[in-house]
Formats: structure tokens, sequence, C-alpha cells
């Protein structure tokens, strides 16, 4: 299966990649340079096999450089040229980063902090998501490049905004904040009851009086600083959608996407995906940090979600270091290979990086990209040229699908709701939590597709809610079918806490699902420092940290309970087998991880699922099975063995046109791509 | 003696406890909740004993949903109900939450800080106390509320406003700041004096150029800072003035309070105790320090004290876990009934806390509460219940006192001066200070009143003052009878530096004590890492870590010195005995806290003063003898035993009723609350 | 060399130290004091042999209580009574802190940051260097202190302002700021290009939309930020400028200075120093710390090298402890000689203090003085009475000069470029980096010429270049030309990397010295936590934390190479001997102390410069030769040897008087002065 092919129907990524193989490119920002090394640039990108160019993501100032001016002669001989060299261009609408002149005609077209404080220019991205000025001079520009390009031949994407998530509280914001507001209320009653005002005097009585959460005293209304989350996720959701109509208008059949940022606080992807004609997503794993491939592998399942299993694009990724860490280790060449196939592996048809030539100016100049300062007589421009010809070996993958029997509930109001200041303990972290329970399931090489709790979970045998602390009713019920219908249900500690207005639902916890679990609990404990031991069968005696709960056993059973303390006899982890082979499981503490990987074990047994077959990979080594091609990847610098079986022929590795069978050696960050021999 | 009965005179704790005893009870907000909800209320708070409930704290909204339109039949039912099942009501006037339609109809109500950032409503306590339109509200409110239940049978306390600390900036601010300034200075002469304007170029010409300490690029002016914070003090005593004055106008004869906070920063809780009926206090240890419950009874001193010695009442306390901090540990049951039994062992004739039932809304539904989100049958509530009972058996010591020998020395003013910025070191806090040199008391069971330094002193055979870095001129002398009439003082490091104005005193340190205490200084010297040694023949050989001071002896005696490095000689800890008996000392440094101890068990040697007679207790039990009760509770989370001796017929336990002697157990966080049997 | 006799020509410090020999002296406050202290003053400054006062830094508003109406009485009587004592005076403009009335006139007199808050009087240097209200009253109060003083007798030395160092971002400033961008760029084109604005759509299309780098919602501009930099500087030098005029108008011939404050990060000294009659240096080391005496005499080599190698003036350092860090540890009196004879060591004519009389007041009321809180009966008097006695002895040294065939290359704009944010990482920092190549020389007893990089650099046989990231064009020539005329060039890593607008130089790097080093560079390498191992006959094995770089040989020598991992091979030290003798070293690692100092120490053999001849010192003594004495100063606590030879007749101690030889004993913190002796 792989999508349309553009005529007609929802376009897709398909329409691109049916015609080049997987995508390989970068965010290419000729304006920086005289147009002889725009040539150069092409010639060095056909023999690196790019076949990708995002343009024009920060040339608004060069398009319009006066207001209603527009200059586009240079941008259509960029675009020729690329599409003369049979390079395709991803075209972005420049509304990321207005020219100065908006914020000087305008200031209110600038966003104003929680204090006050108004943005100034200088940087990027200092807009008013809701500034009548700065969105109709968006949709103008807009309108202008997709009036020129829209027919465009060589313009096969389009790319809307840039990395949206500004997040203002000045007055216009305000009054688009109470319209929100009363869209989902309905009423001012209804409002008071939804954020409790009823508590600290804070009742409503003309809408007027509403609000976003500013610079207040002391903690904020809950419901309030959420309504504002989910509102100002929503308000970039519509400058998104409002410029995506103008191009889709003038270029019928081009998918349009913007680039997204994985696990990113303030925008809840879940709403923005079905709109999205490509998933495009920003990936920048940190090289200094070696665990950090478990997250970024976790942020591509996500991709994968939010792009219902399709394939999705890296949008952007370094090819080196990046500059804005405090210390910016750079990936090597190895890694820039392993972290591109990971990708692949997990689902991506594209690859692409920021930026094609690094600047020599502005905040980025310490960026790298694929033509260094140093230029393309250099290691890594060489790792690039080598990383686009094994692409090219990989055509085989091209809108192939991975398939998991696995599903990881992650939703961004919970994520909000459970991090609101003034929470139980702030060790408990959502993320974390999250990463937590994928990280056993990522060495098992066992595929996991990350969902919204109000996804259709019936394909899946094993659900894994690490961290569902809010949980609207509407969602409740699908998570419930799970265990009727005979699957493993699994939940992390302080879930089913609050309903969709963050309220606390009250009875013994977790409220919506403690008699599928045969266990109740009544009070959530952050631990003293010492910590509290556990006792269990399952997982051994362990010692717990930062958290437990006091949970009784109900008609479960207790797989860990607590040993000694005030706590002494209360369940840590707590199951109920049902009659229909179904099994709920609770866990109500902060397990170490050896003891939190026996808890995921167990389930995956209870429900029958395990890794690839035919492929035994040493720790470290990364296995994901996508399509018929099954990726090892070695997250570890240092050697690492794959052990092969599972067929009498052997296998074929399709990056270096090698057989191999049993032990394969896999170099430090090396990769294998492998399709099991026929006879 | 128990105070006055509440006809004429003034009213008192007593009006109360003579009827019901110790009360017991909780902040209870029913507008949160559906009025079916309150019955239960009622019928559990009965069950569980609680006889007092504080209501309205945060109702303003509730009361008056917009301005000048008064809702008050809720309020009628609330009261009513307390009433008819036998809880007394605490009726609070709303005002430290102002409703959102205040700050919308006048933004100058709203605080500023002094970066200029105005605070909004949305949390709470967001206004600004010099605003008159904020004033006029509030006090209209509390007309109406007075008018109403003034003379209600049940409305048996009232409570104004909440927890007074908020600061402001503003031009309100700057306004009234002046006018406080011209009473306390008289002239601008004098102001320039008082704030040594002559340093850095600040004389003043005009009244109108002075201003709160407001922004600014470096170090305010000290004494311009202090004044600020005396003003700020005062200014918010003003706000619970005029709202008890309207209380007081209609109800007679009933007590009114508002909650403080013990050692509450920007509250000189000194200035307000006179103008309180009752001292009500806001008590949150943390569970997760063992060491917090010394923290917590020199607390409870210091309410007693601001008392007079009279009870007085802990308005608010967890029953678990409270949640503003980043990681919240709850208390368990024992420590529950721990906490609430030492305020009690203390002074306390009341133990209330925050709050009745667990908020499902707003920002404080992670706050424990008597009747948690599982409901009534918690071990939390079970707890609740068992301890209403045990408060009961506890009324002997209604009305008692517990009588001191020894006085602690603690000042806001000299607080405030002691800790502005560019002192010689902030590794010399003052509050750490006063717990230091309190511990050692602490752990012999000693009974100490916490004083001003104004305080008439004549009762007491030891004074200590940790650190009185500020000292008027007016209270010298008072300190300094200590001595004459053959008594202990005892100074701590950096005292007597400053007068009222926070201007050094010349000459030689302690300048207005030195002669005391035989020896005096001339430079302090906050340590390099190091430290430095101190030989003593009292104290044992020390090292002492950073804070010393060049210090000679005159006509004293070095009880330790510096030993080698630039300081060598120098005294660390001077003593001077005096013709007629008293002794003064001065410690020069900042002892390790066995040396500290060392030096404060000399003076109550010398003093001939020392712990409760007839009980030896074991490392971590507190004892405190009230009235004729001698309470031990146990600090540990592990068991712990007692000794009695001291009367031949042995001991009996008012909690469990049993008589004991010898060698007696204390359960983890266990309390015996024992009397001399008698024959 | 001395300088001028005051009589035509540039008035120097030699006008006053030809009359009085060495200056010794203090900021005198006496506005602060009653006009009786004012003759204890001049008594006991006269017993201490002071012979400079700093009259008026801050006394504006005591000059000026309201806006034109001048009070000088008290000032005559001041300035005659220093005159009448024989004491100097340095009269300064009080213009560094305006007293209330100008900022409450005009607001817009004040500061504003970049986030908006406009500062508030109550501190000191509140005002906006750009408002032209501000500027115009500083002119007037400094012309009518110029008139009325300019030709007294006792006013000898002039203090405009004090310790310039305010940043504004208000709209005066932003106007000011585009006239200094005009000024510096021609034409907005050329700012677009210097600023690099086709990224981020920066481009200016007005000259009134540029402003300084106010808040934004992520990374500023750098080159707008430098600029800026740049700006501020010149923007303060204006005002030391525009009141300096005045003040020779009506002083013509009396010196001229303001405090400098070494390693200043807003000022660029080598822009300000050819104003200045005399470099006067601010220097307050940490006494807490023992290495920073290091430091202390690179700022030291730096006022030398601000002055042309002139003598310079200490203008304030403490006499004990200062009150602006957290802890704030007094120096001892050996340390208040110590670091008095280092500056004198090195070339200062004269040592002053902050301040004379300890304030009772204020906001530095805990900065230690000349006569401290406790009077003049005190070890710190006693001390200050002792060194004045001592530098008397001195007078030999008066005018003499350092002479070092070293030169340290440090530039401000090369500072603030490369600690811009978003750079390769935090963990390279630039004074560090100068610091750490400064410290084997410092151990050495080589004397060094800190320098900028458009000096002249043909007096000098090594030039060591820490972390020249920054190089303009026009300085590229000075530095490789001393490699071709024979000398040796060492450079630090990430040096060389932007031209004068910050611009990343393209192609290999070091680029515009790769060729003299012989080895060029493709990839900083900011390293993971372990680091790289490096191999090198030169400074043995050693492992490298923080930072590398991919560099190769070209037609060098690797004195160092990486070992294993990625960078297995690069270059770590890279050096290329040129046919006439000169050697280019560069080190593209943050090596360890001792590996580096094995690389400085190769240059220094390789230019044939050693230490002081005749003098071998302990660790830890620091040894300098001034004219024809040799100064060994004695850094540690402990007591350390020197050991003497050179001389058959042996040396002779200036400061004791004593003939000496052989080893001679340093006591903790001690000083020698030795002259040979001759026959």
């Amino acid at each position: 299966m792989t999508g349309s092919d553009g005529s007609g129907g929802t376009p897709t990524l398909a329409a691109l990649t049916d015609e080049v193989g997987l995508l390989y490119g970068a965010d290419w920002n000729p304006e920086q340079w005289h147009p002889d090394v725009w040539r150069e640039d092409v010639a060095l990108m056909r023999a690196a096999g790019v076949n990708l160019v995002t343009v024009g993501v920060f040339s608004w100032a060069s398009l319009e450089p006066r207001p209603g001016r527009f200059e586009l002669d240079w941008l259509d001989r960029v675009v020729d040229l690329a599409h003369d060299h049979g390079v395709l261009v991803d075209l972005a609408t420049p509304t990321a980063s207005p020219p100065p002149w908006l914020g000087v005609l305008w200031p209110s077209a600038r966003a104003v902090t929680a204090d006050g404080v108004r943005m100034s220019h200088g940087s990027r991205n200092h807009f008013c998501p809701s500034s009548p000025h700065y969105r109709e001079r968006a949709l103008a520009v807009t309108r202008v490049l997709a009036e020129r390009y829209g027919a465009h031949p060589g313009v096969r994407m389009w790319h809307v905004g840039n990395e949206y998530g500004q997040v203002c509280w000045c007055e216009h914001c305000a009054h688009e904040y109470r319209a929100w507001l009363r869209a989902r209320h309905g009423s001012l009653d209804e409002l008071n009851r939804a954020w409790g005002t009823a508590f600290w005097s804070q009742r409503y009585d003309e809408w007027g009086q509403v609000i976003p959460p500013r610079a207040a005293p002391y903690l904020v209304n809950p419901t309030q600083a959420l309504d504002h989350r989910r509102f100002a996720s929503d308000q970039l959701l519509a400058l998104y959608l409002e410029q995506r109509d103008v191009v889709r208008e003038h270029a019928p059949g081009v998918p349009v996407t913007t680039n997204l940022m994985g696990f990113h606080h303030p925008t809840d992807y879940r709403r923005w995906a079905p709109h999205l004609d490509v998933v495009a997503d920003d990936v920048y794993g940190d090289p200094a940090d070696p665990s950090d491939v478990v997250r970024v592998a976790l942020t591509h399942d996500l991709a994968r979600g939010l792009a219902g299993g399709a394939p999705w694009l890296v949008m952007e990724q370094a090819a080196g270091a990046v500059n804005w860490r405090p210390h910016n280790v750079p990936k090597t060449s190895a890694q820039l290979r392993l972290d591109s196939l990971r990708a692949v592996a997990r689902g991506a048809d594209g690859s692409c990086f920021f930026q094609w030539r690094a600047s020599t100016a502005g905040a980025e100049r310490y960026h790298s990209a694929l033509v260094p300062h140093a230029g393309p007589d250099t290691a890594l421009h060489r790792a690039v040229v080598a990383h686009g010809a094994e692409l090219a070996r990989l055509r085989r993958v091209v809108g192939t699908r991975v398939t998991a029997r696995v599903a990881l509930v992650f939703d961004w109001p919970s994520w909000w709701a459970a991090e609101e200041p003034a929470s139980p303990s702030q060790r408990l972290r959502a993320l974390p939590q999250v990463l937590a329970y994928y990280r056993p399931l990522w060495e098992d090489g066992v595929a996991v597709d990350v969902v919204g709790p109000d996804a259709d979970l019936d394909a899946y045998d094993l659900v894994v809610a690490p961290q569902l602390h809010l949980v609207e009713d509407a969602d409740v019920a699908g998570l419930r079918r799970v265990v009727e219908r005979g699957g493993v249900l699994l939940l992390g500690p302080f879930s089913g806490v609050v309903d969709r207005d963050a309220h606390v639902r009250t009875g013994r916890f977790p409220v919506p699902f403690a008699d599928l679990v045969g266990g109740s609990g009544e009070e959530w404990v952050p631990l003293p420092d010492a910590g509290v031991d556990l006792r269990s069968d399952l997982l051994g005696d362990v010692r717990v940290h930062d958290w437990a709960e006091r949970v009784r056993v109900d008609d479960g059973e207790a797989v860990a309970a607590v040993v000694g303390g005030d706590l002494d006899g209360c369940a840590a982890v707590v199951r109920r087998r049902h009659p229909g082979g179904g099994q709920g499981w609770y866990v109500g503490a902060l397990l170490p991880p050896d003891a939190l990987a026996g808890v995921v074990r167990a389930c995956l047994d209870a429900a029958g699922v395990a890794g690839p077959a035919g492929v035994r990979a040493a720790a470290d080594v990364e296995v994901v099975r996508r399509g018929d091609v099954t990726f090892c990847l070695n997250a570890a610098d240092r050697p690492r063995t794959v052990h092969l079986t599972g067929t009498a022929d052997g296998w074929h590795d399709l990056l270096t046109g090698a057989d191999v069978a049993g032990d394969v050696p896999l170099a430090p960050h090396g990769v294998l791509a492998l399709i099991e021999r026929t006879p």
C-alpha cells in the first residue's frame, strides 16, 4: 500500500516517493548566498543523491521586503534551478518569521508573555497568533506564493509555517481565548463549573472577565491553565489551516504539511495530524546521551502513529552538531547514518536535514549542515554522499508499514494536566514515565504504535497507558474493552485520576478502572528519600523511591506489595485475571527499571506478543521490522553481534548487498537491513 | 487561668473552649459542593468530634457575584446547619481573594511587583493592599456579613482575611508608604539621615521623590528596604484592623482573629498580636524532614509568645500531604496525631485543619483534607475520627499554660536587617541561627518563651538572643538588666550590630553589650572553606566553618579561642561573670551543633534551669509540661523509651487511661500525656 | 620615560608621583560625616602616609540638591582641608549616581532593561546613557565643578564618572544605536549584509526598524548583539569624553581619568585607554580563592598594557572584605600588603582603596575601609599605617617599567563574539582560556604584556592568542608577521573563526592562519563526557575533556594527536617550523593544565624567553622585575623560600632594608623587593 497518486483523493507522500524513492534532502536557504553558490549547490545535491529541498521557510523579508511589495524573481530562479536538476521542491510559506516591518507597523502583532513583556523582532517567531494584522499579512504572502507556484511542476510539497509553538498572553489572544471557551463550554455557568471557580473566589460573572493565565501571586487555576494550553494549540492549528486552505486552492493534489517536533509540549499533534497530508517531524536526538536513542525511537513511533501507520517524513535533523544546547556534541558520520536509518526503519519514507549549507551569519551559524563551512571535501559531506547512495538501495521499503500488536497510549491534555504545578510530586513526570514503559518493548524489538486514548484499540493485544492521568469519560469505554475482549491493559501510577476538566474523580482510584485491575487506592504517597521495600514473587524484592500509593487488593492479586512502614501490605502492582482471558494491571509505584521491565514482559507474555522472529540481537541493538525488511541498528559505539536464524536460506543485507547468516557482526553504530533469502 | 467568658472585656478563646473543650475542626468550603454533601459533612463532623469550622474564607465571589449584589442565602443554610449540629462557626471575611470583577473594574486594585508587573486574577491574593477600591469593597462585604451574622448564635469566632502576606510596589502603595514614612520620620531631613542618603547621592529633596524599593541596577538602600518591610507589614495590619472594627461593631464579645503563619517573613506579628483576640497559626511542618519537628516546636513557642502565654489555636495544618512543595510526602496517621498533640502540649487549645473535604477542582485539589477524595472509609479519615476522641480526653489542659524560665529573643526587623543583600555572608542566616540555639533547649525539654527584644524579661533566668542583629536603643536597657539583676544573657554572632535605622553602631562590637560580655570585636570574618580551629576547655577542640570574628578578651574570659592562622588568639566565645551572679556570654562564631549545645547547657547551668522533673527521655523524644500534664512526643519513626520517676505513685496517661511507671515504651511517633498519680 | 610635568603635553601621573612618590589613598566621602570627623580624617591620613583622596564620586545630590541649585561650600572646605594637610585631591564628577530628582523630573532618563523594565532610583547608576536630560544635567554639574576647582592647587587629578557599565535598551538608546550603526555600516544594505539578515527573515527595510536586541522568543541575531555591545561601550565612552572635555577646558594640564574594572565585559577598554590621561583600575581579587592571584596579576598586566607600558594606578581595592559576594572573606593584613605590592610590582605607581572610612549606613556599610567601624585602634588600620610607611621606601620604582618579550593578545569584541549564545559549547569560555595560557607564564616569572590584536607586535618574541575567536582582516597581517619575522605565534582553540561582523570564515580553520601552523580543521568537536585520549612525545599521554577539533596535519607536525574513537589521528596540537626560524602553533583542544604548560614552555624555549635571572622561586612565589627592582610575592599562606644568585654582591631588600643572599625565607603572603647590591 502506498497512498494516492495525487490525482484526486488526499494527496500523500506517495506522490513523491513513487517517483524518486526514499526522499533525501534538506532545508535550502539560498537567499543567504550569491547565485553562483546556488549552481554549486544543485551540482552537489545531485552528486549526493539529494532529491528534495525545502525552500523559503525564512524568506518572508526577502519575498516581501516592504508591505505589499513582492520580489519573487530570485525564488523563481531557485525553484527552476532545483527543478531543472531533478530536485523536488517543498515550498514553504514563510510565515513563521515575519519581517521587522510587521511588528513595527503593528506592535500588537508581536507576542506578549504572561508577565506582559512584548517580544521584539531580531530573532524569529515573535508574532502573536491571534493578531489580525499578522494573520492578514501571512495569508497575503501565502496567496502570492500559492498563485505563483501552485502549478509549478517542480513544487511537489508545501510546507506551511515552521515549528509552530509560540504562545501569547496579549489582549488579542484573550479575546480569542474567550471565543474558544464559549465554543467549548457553551455558557459561563458551565465554565465556572468546569474551572471549579467556587474555590478561591474565582467565579466569573461576565465573559469579559475571563483571561488567559497571566502573572499571578500564587498557583493559577489548573483548568484555566489546561484550557489555555488547549486553546493555544488550537489557535496555532487555525493558522496552519487558513494558510493550507489558500495553498490547496491553488495547488490541488499537492501534499501540504508542516514540521512537527515529536513530543512538543505546546501543541496537541493528535488534533493536528488529521489535517496534515504528510506527517513530517523534526528530530533532534542528543548524541551526547547514549540512551537518547530510545526516546528518539519512541518519537518515531509517535510520528507513525500520528500518520495512522502510513509513511511519514523526517523533515529536519542535524548532520553533525546542533547549536542550541549548552554543549553540542556532534554526531559522528556513523551516527548520521544510524539516525537516518532508524527513522526509515520506523516508517519514514524520507530523511531530510537542517540545513543544506552551513550559514556563516545569523543565530544558527554553528548548526551543522550537509555542506560544512569547510566545504564538501570533509568527512561530514563524504558521509552525506555515501548515505544518499545507500538510501537508494532501500527503495524496497517505500510505502511499507510496521505492524504492531502493542499500543502505547499517550495524550497531550493528560501530559499537561499531570504536570501542573501543585501536583503530589514533581518527581513523577509524564514523559519519563512513558519512556520507562517503552524501554523494555524497545529492548525486546516489540513493535509499538503510539496512539491516543480515543484510538480504536481492537487491533492490539496489549495496551500500555503509562501515565494516563487525565482520561475523558468518552475514552474510558474503549480502554475497558481491551480487557473485556480478552486483551491486556497495563496502567501506570497516577492514572485515571482526573476527568476532561482536570477534576479529580472521587472514589477509590484508578476510579474508572479499579474493578478491571482488582485493586483500588485512596492516597498517593510521594516517598521520603529512603523509599520503601517491595516483595514480589514475579519481580523479586526491590526498593522503590519517590512514589507509591495506598492501594488495597480487592478481587485481584498483589503482584508486588510494600513491606514495612506505614504502607505495609499495600499493593504496588495489582493484577486481575478476567474469565475471558483478559488481564488488567495497575502499577501504583515508580518501579526501578528492572522491576518495571518484569511487569511489561509479564504483560507481553500474557498477551502472547514477542519480538521479531529469526533475529536474536545483543544488548543495545535495536531490531525493527518494516514491511519485509528487518533492520538491526547498533546503538552502541562498540561492536555488537546479531544472531540470525529463522530461514533456511539465510538473509540478505540490502545495504551491503551481502548474504549473511548465523552470527553477524555489527560495527559500532552499524546497521543491517535484512531480507530473508528465498530459495 | 482561662480567659474571659465573653461578656465584656476582651473576647478570648475561652469563650469557646469553656463550652466544648479543645477545639477540633477545619476550613469548610461548602460552596464547592452540592447541598446534599453538606448534610453528609455535618454528620461526619459529629462522628469525628469536630466542633469548629471556618467558613467563607474564599467565598467573596459566591457572596457578591457582581458588585453590590449579595447572595447570602446559601451561607445562611451553611451556618444554620453547622449550628444545628453543634458545630461552632468561625466566620471569615472573604477578603483575601477578591472576585475577578474587582480587578477588571479597577485594574489599579491589583498588586504590582518591584519590576512593574501587574498581577492578574486567576489565583488568589492578587489585590493591592493600598487600593482604595479594594479596601472600600472589602469593607462593604465585611459589613454585610457582620450585620447578618454578628448576632448569630452559631458564629463564635471571626476570621478576618487569610494568610496576610502580599506586598505591592504600585503608585497607591508609594503614596501610602510616604504617609507612613512621614509619620515615622517626621521630616524629610530625618528620613535622609535615617536612610543615609548622603551615600550614593540618594538625598531626597521632596517627599514626592520617595518611592518603594523598585527594580534598580544594583543594591537598594538597605534602610529604604527595611522601612518598606515595616510599612508593608503595617499596611496589611491596617487592612485587618479596619475589617475587625466593622466586625466588632456588629459582633461585640465574639473573638476576632486572622491566621498567622509562624516565622512568616513579610509580617511582623509582634505588632499584630496585640490586636488579635486569639492568636491563630497555620502550621505546615515537612513530614519528609525528620528534623523539622524542632522548627515546628519553636514556631509553637512563638505563637504562645505572641499570645502572651495564653492559649492559642492551630488554625490550619495538613491531615496528610500538602500540594505546594515540589515533592509532597504525606503525614502518616501517627504523624497527624503527633503533630496535633505537639501543638496542644505547647499551649494550643485547638487543632484545626485545611480543609474539611478534599476539593476535586482548583489549585488545591491535591492538598489533603479530613475527608479524602476516596471518602470516609479510608485510613486517613479513620485517624481523624480517632484523634477527635482522644482530644476529648485532654479537656484537663484547656486554658492551662506552659511555664518557662528561658526566653528566646526574636525580632522581625532584626531578621529583615540581617538578611539584606550585601551583608558579610549569606551563610549566616537569622532563622537557622535561632533554630540552632533553640535545639539544645528542645532536646533537654526546657520550656522556652519566644519573645521580642522589648519584652519584660524579669521573669527569665536565661535570655538567649541568637541573632539580634538590629537592636533599638530603647531595648538595650532591658537586655542589659538581665545580667545586672543576676541572670544570664547569651548573645549569638553578629548581634547588636545596627540600630533601628540599620546604621552600624561604631566602636567595638557588640557595641551596646561589649562591657557585659567582657570582650569586644573589630571585624566580622566570613571564613575560607577550610574554617579555623578552636581550643576550649568547656567545649573541646572543634573546627568552625563559615563565620568567626576578630574578638579580643577585655575583662572577661575566653571560653573558646581560635588557634592558628590570622585570627590566632581571638576569642570565639567570651564570657564575663558579674559580681551579682549574672553572666554575659557572646558567641563570635558559627559553632558546630555539639559545641553550641555545650554553650547553651553551660548557660542553663549558670542560670539553674533544667528540663521537667521525673521524666528522662531518650533522644528524639520531646518533653513538654503544660499545666500539670507532661507530654512525651516521639519524633522518631521507631520505638523509644521514656523513664519515669519523681512520684511514688506513678503516672497516668490521659490518652490511654493506663497507669504507667519506670520504663515506658513509646511507639514510633507515639505520644504520652501524663499526670502524676495522687495517692 | 615618566611622562609629562603637567606644563603642556599630555598630563600624566608623573605630575603627581614626581612630587609625592607612590600614591597611597582612598575614596573619601566626607558628606556622610560631621565636619568634626573630617578633621580626624586628615590627621589619620597624614599619620598613615595617605597622599591622595578621591572626593565627590557620589556627591551629586549633595552638590545640587535640587535642579540648578548648587551647594558647594562643604566641598570647598573638604578640598581645602585636604590641601592644607598635604593630601592631593582627585576630584570626581559625581555623574555616576544622579539624584532622585533627575529620574522623577524625567522618567526617560532612567535606564530600561531588554525586557522593558525601567530602573528606579534607590541604588546607583540608574541613568540612561543616551538620555539628553541626563547628559545635559551631568555636563552642567561637571561645568560647575570644573569652573570652581579647575585651578585649585589641591586638585591634582580628575575622576570622571565611576565604573562605567550601564547598558540600556530604551527608545533614546535605540535612536543613538541607529546613528552609531549608520556611522559604522554606512548603508542599510551594508547593515543587512553585516548582520546576515537574509537568515530568519530579518532584513531591515528602513533605519527606523532597527532596534537594540530586546526581549525575543529565541536566539537574537548575533551581529545585532555584537554591534550593540560595541555601541554600548562607545556610548559610555562618549559620556566620559564630553565630561572630560569640560574638565580639561577649566583644568588644563591636570590629568583626567575614570576607574576601569579590568576584564569588565560591557566596556572595550582598548577603545577607552587612548582617552585616559591615567589608566586607573579597580581591583577586587577574591581572598577566598588562593588561585585568584593569577587572575589579578593578569588584570594588572592588562592595565599596564592599556597604559602602553606607562605607570598606572590602582584606584580602588578593598583593605579587608567586600560586601557584594555571597560570602565575603576578608583579606588579612598580610594580604592587604601583598595585593598592594603586587600592583606596584606590575607597574602601578599608586595604590588606592575604597573607601577611607567605613560607612555606617547605605548599601556598602559592610564593605571594609581604611578606618573600620571600630576605629583606628584595630589590626586593619595598623596594617594601613605600616603599609604607608613601606610604600614610601619604594620611591625608586616610580615611573619605571616592566619589560616583556611575550605578548598575550586579548580583544573585547572577540570575547563578546565567542560567548554569544548558541556557540558550539559554553564550556569553552574566553577568560578561562586566556587565564589558562597565562598561568604557566606567571609561574615562570615571565613578563607578559596584554595587548590588542591590532598592537605593534614587533617587540615580542612570543605572541600568545589563547582565544582570538574574532579577528579582523586588518589584524591578520600583524599576527602573521610574528612568524614571518622569526617569532613564535601560539593560537588557542576556536581561534580565527569569525570576521569583524562575526561571520564564520569559510574554509579550513584557523582560516587566516592555517598555512602558518601547518594544519587545518573542518569541525569543532565538543566532546562527550568521557573525553578523548591524546598521544604526544612532548606532552605525554593525556586525556582531553570538553573540546577537540577535527584537525589534519598539512605541512606541519602533530605535536599531539587523538588516539581512538571517531577523531582517531586528528591533531590536537599542530606546529609548523618555518625556514626563517619562526614557528606557528595551533592548539585544537582544551588541554589539561600540565599539557598546556608544556605547550607554552615549548613556545618559550623556541622563542628563547625565560624568567628573571638570578631568582629561583618556589611554587606559589610570583616573581616580577620592574625597573631594577625584583619583587618576590608569596601567594601562599605558608612560608616559602626564594633562592638568589646572579650577583656576587648579593641583594638588598628595599622593604626591610636588609641585605640578603642565597636561600631567603618568605613569610606567608610575604614580599621581597630586591635590588642587586653594587660593590
